[in-house]
């Protein structure tokens, strides 16, 4: 079979499959979690051999350290899937809850419902938790999924992916809820881009190029995720060892992940004070200052931020720092080179903190706390598939809900319009 | 100016404009829009003599009656649009509404603020009210629109839009908030299509023509409407008068509109007395019949319906009849030909009703009811620029709510991510 009929055929199994997920209960669902966790357990050595080869492969191709260590399992991380997957069966069904339901003027009943969107394309990198973590989610939403991860963890992922299969499928889930793509073909994803028929929406998972190449590429939906270029301004009314303190943890906590700060931006009646005191703490935890020609007056020892430098989310142990003359400008540097992500006022003053909240315009928007908390499980929603940067369909940490739409469902007794 | 630059110029200008729109109060964007009814009835004169113009280019160039239909305004048309800007003001403004608000884990207060979706595009045929119509929705749910309507209406438009943004601005809105894109060039279409960097959204307005042109062409992320390829299912449990009241209504009230009925499924076992007796009553109306080789057995002097027949939104007095052999036949048909539009049953079964609410798939699924409900108006929403046959983003009539977005804002007191 060539790589356009595989991807159809997946593509129709996912469909039809998608039709009798919509319906199946809450119990066969959370029935099917369970399974697919106890099969990881029960097939650990299995996992860790597949896992292995790639390993082997990787470090055979001269892959970072970074990425092998993304790429690898061991006890403790197929444990921590496990776990995941019984925490997401622990979480309530979306679907089928009556969010509104009213009478209107010619007393039909109208009730709005949630239902799944479908089917799910999933497109990641090399790190095998994702093949665990979407199908669970996708799966408790009623979704069908379709899975694509990088080759660097094809083995990985095939021996994962069949587990999960064969233990959701023998708790009475559809065959075709859940696929992976079994092959490393570069065809098989830009096939996967264009099957709008079958396919309801793709989500990609990874790093910026990923998401870019999804994003121009792809005619199915995509929900953007992750990019963030995120800022943390400290007013010049701040409490400046609270500033400090959420300065170092947005930057340093995670330095990797898309909700960590870039750029600090400090109002000028705080530099005096709070420059020195800030960057010998970000110092000690390594980080590289860039500071724009006012910072350098305040901090020895750095290198000079360009234009590049507001645009970049480093990702790494680097911070950018800029003065800036009000909260105004604070917030016409966030809106030009922002990405909407996750935006921080440290501030004791009421109305430059309702302002900051009213007008920055992304995802998360805080007042005197981390950019860190972006995410699907400190808010609460018991896990995520993503952070959309998007504003369409969803945004922000996406958990179960915002892996479902709606219908509208009518119950009338003979109405016609008039 | 060539058209790209001028589409530039058009995009830049309503992304400005909406960052201020974003957070400006009910009362200012109500004052516009009461503004803009009054300026609407005292150019009436003005707009009928340009309206004059576009009907007299549409004469000579052999539009349709149907087209120039459409296109005419008259006092009560003008009265109407003026009408329906007040009724938009009197709407409860979603913007700045906090949905949810909770604590989390570290004692972070998580709100969830409903904001505009940013810049909207609307594309559209020769119905110069869609103009006032779609600038008054996008206006009061703090979206700036960028407005593209059809050559034959563009005389119209000109001073249509023209009048409305003066007396928007002049109220207080800033610049830029309305735009009409004041040229029949194609390529300013083509363009827009692709102001990813300015438009946030665009929704297509018109035929199915229209609207699969600009999802196939756009890189900026589309909303489909209006597609209805609607069914009624006649239950073997049918109250029939009632099923014939209904499926005349669903058909011959507005045959044009996407919530006309376009096949009906009858029961076999309901055939022999529901076919004659609604055949009847429908060729009263003037409707023309094509059924299955089963539905001549029981109507005589109809056209035999082909597969064609069953794909087909005919938006006019013509209808297919099949007879199927049971609800689960009647559900795969629709799940086959349907566009998850509007699906009725009825039936006084409560297994059948319940069934068809649960596992068809459409944006609004009735029992014992008309299609030609599903509308912004009938719903309750007050309006509606729309009706929503995908998933993602909105689903069924898209009234002030669903041209919004979120976003969170999180008061903190310090909290830092452990």
């Amino acid at each position: 079979m060539n790589i356009y009929d595989y991807m159809i055929t997946k593509g129709q199994n996912a469909k039809k499959a998608s039709r009798e997920l919509a319906y199946i209960s809450t119990e066969v669902k959370n029935k099917a979690l369970i399974a697919m966790s106890e099969a990881l357990i029960s097939n650990k050595a299995l996992i860790l051999s597949e896992n292995e080869k790639d390993l082997v492969n990787g470090r055979n191709n001269g892959m970072s350290k970074a990425l092998l260590d993304r790429l690898a399992l061991n006890v403790k991380r197929i444990e921590d899937m496990a776990e995941g997957l019984k925490s997401i069966a622990s979480l309530s069904d979306p679907i089928g809850e009556v969010t509104k339901m009213w009478r209107n003027a010619d007393n039909l009943q109208i009730g709005q419902v949630r239902v799944p969107l479908g089917v799910i394309g999933i497109i990641y990198e090399a790190r095998p938790n994702v093949t665990v973590d979407s199908a669970a989610l996708c799966i408790k939403s009623g979704n069908a999924v379709i899975l694509k991860g990088g080759k660097e963890a094809l083995n990985s992922n095939i021996t994962i992916a069949d587990i999960i299969t064969r233990a959701a499928v023998s708790s009475g889930l559809p065959e075709g809820s859940i696929q992976l793509i079994e092959t490393a073909d570069r065809e098989a994803t830009n096939t996967m881009m264009k099957l709008n028929e079958y396919i309801d929406v793709l989500i990609p998972r990874g790093g910026s190029g990923l998401i870019q190449s999804v994003v121009k590429n792809s005619t199915v939906p995509v929900i953007q995720t992750g990019v963030g270029n995120c800022h943390v301004y400290v007013d010049e009314y701040a409490d400046f060892d609270m500033a400090e303190k959420i300065v170092i943890n947005a930057k340093t906590q995670r330095p990797a992940v898309c909700n960590a700060m870039e750029t600090l931006l400090v109002h000028k009646n705080a530099a005096e004070i709070f420059l020195p005191k800030v960057s010998d703490a970000l110092k000690t935890y390594g980080v590289e200052i860039r500071g724009c020609s006012e910072t350098e007056k305040y901090v020895s020892n750095i290198s000079k931020a360009t234009e590049e430098d507001w645009k970049t989310e480093y990702g790494d142990l680097i911070i950018a720092v800029k003065i800036v003359a009000s909260i105004d400008e604070a917030m016409d540097h966030i809106y030009k080179y922002g990405t909407k992500h996750s935006e921080a006022i440290i501030t004791n003053n009421y109305k430059n903190s309702q302002r900051f909240l009213q007008e920055v315009d992304a995802a998360a928007v805080y007042v005197n706390a981390s950019t860190r908390f972006t995410d699907g499980g400190q808010f609460g929603f018991g896990g995520e598939i993503g952070i959309s940067t998007q504003k369409l369909h969803a945004r922000g940490p996406m958990g179960l809900e915002q892996l479902t739409s709606i219908k509208y469902i009518i119950y009338g007794e003979g109405q016609c319009r008039k």
